[in-house]
């Protein structure tokens, strides 16, 4: 017997699937190596780089046309991952509306990706009523798994996980001088594929996006597909910019580049597709 | 006689200029209002809306076909504007190389567009060495046309301009306490076309940019046209990005957006049109 459609679901249809097929994880579960998740960096932003006018204040950016987007991506990935700060300030659903997915048309999780939170120091103060529990509950999203170097990550936060099939996943991140956070994404990765995902998508905040933009990172990413809406934002907006890049001889050149670049208009948006050129 | 066409000169193609022809000045010199030339806002960014890697230092961001489209604007309009901290920085030609115009095939100035810079305390040091007097003594450009508040410019400076067929345009400026030059465009615009100019296409830089798209001076924009190149330059370039707008209670609003965006794929780079939303 088939399920009834939520109300809350999203259509996103067979021909605007296409143009992203070629940036998206192999259908058959196929990775990059063995070893490795294939990895997809998205997110969406204004004409000067705003992911939102300011952190914790999430900003309607891209038009409907690529909310359904994000929703059909999510539908393509294993893991969804974003940072503790994106998770403190927007108590995020993480979950995937897609017209026949789990929870949206179909029984089980089918199509839910696993929410994956990097929290080094083990802040988020999640509880039962946070919204990726509450959808747990309601059988429409997975609990989260949440990577923290803290050693010991407290007992009840651990036992809530559990509860729901989370876990935190716990691996040395380094922490500079000035209290900067520096995780290993390749290690991650391996880590997260190790655990059963083929592939993870990254969707924010903009420390995540910008630490993934640094040289020694970019050979993680195997697809960038980034929104870009016809607005300004303005200074002061949560940011995409990679840290500053020189030559050898100390000069600056640009940070990353996309080879194999496609533009797709979509809406009142454009969508940009491409690898990162190593 | 056929002129010979000079080996820098650029081709764009009759195919590539159909998109632009809807976000261009008409062909036969009609303006928005009977005292107001058609004014496009037009330049070249990375992904994190940066112009440059720095003040100065001439980034190459956009690809082949970008660059002979920016030969074909100018070709289309009867000003070029820029502000001085890039004619100090750039030391620019402003001429434009499309096969046909003035200089590039043909006898004359057609299709050379005036160069016009915003100098509010004529600190633009220019000489006859400059690039832009070069190429008056060339018949490859017109001298420039320098806007400044300076109610008596340096006389040596205002006998070179006058010598190529440049000149001062003096007009109120008012400087705030932290020396920021508060330009009235819309007054500046009306002057422009009592001079003469039934169109401007505004270039850069940063300041200048930044500068227009504030709400004040939105309406004096008739068309934006911005090409967007897939690379990111990284933090600490020369970004485009208007100041932080707020609503009526202090809320934090998106400065500034375009009707009617059109995105048109362009080699490797996107071109975006549209007008402002007022």
């Amino acid at each position: 017997m088939a399920l009834p459609i939520l109300k809350d679901a999203l259509d996103f249809p067979e021909s605007d699937r296409e143009f992203l097929e070629p940036h998206l994880p192999p259908k058959d579960g196929t990775t990059p190596t063995p070893d490795a998740p294939f990895v997809t960096l998205t997110f969406a932003t204004s004409l000067d780089s705003s992911l939102a006018l300011s952190p914790g204040a999430p900003t309607a950016i891209s038009g409907p046309q690529s909310k359904a987007m994000t929703h059909y991506l999510r539908s393509r990935h294993d893991g969804i991952l974003i940072g503790v700060g994106t998770a403190v300030a927007d108590d995020p659903s993480l979950k995937c509306r897609i017209i026949g997915v789990g929870g949206y048309g179909s029984e089980g999780l089918d199509g839910q990706p696993r929410p994956i939170v990097i929290d080094p120091t083990a802040r988020w103060d999640f509880t039962s009523n946070s919204k990726l529990f509450k959808l747990c509950r309601e059988g429409k999203g997975r609990a989260p798994w949440i990577v923290t170097a803290a050693k010991n990550p407290p007992a009840e936060k651990a036992a809530l996980l559990e509860q729901y099939g989370g876990k935190f996943v716990v691996m040395d991140i380094t922490t500079s001088d000035i209290g900067e956070h520096r995780l290993d994404w390749h290690e991650l990765m391996l880590k997260l594929k190790e655990n059963g995902l083929a592939s993870v998508m990254i969707e924010g905040g903009g420390q995540v996006i910008n630490s993934l933009l640094e040289p020694q990172n970019l050979a993680t990413i195997s697809s960038v597909i980034v929104t870009i809406a016809p607005t300004w934002l303005g200074q002061g907006g949560v940011v995409v910019s990679p840290a500053r890049r020189h030559d050898d001889t100390g000069k600056a050149i640009p940070a990353a580049r996309l080879a194999g670049a496609k533009w797709y208009p979509f809406g009142e948006d454009v969508v940009l597709c491409g690898k990162v050129k190593l």
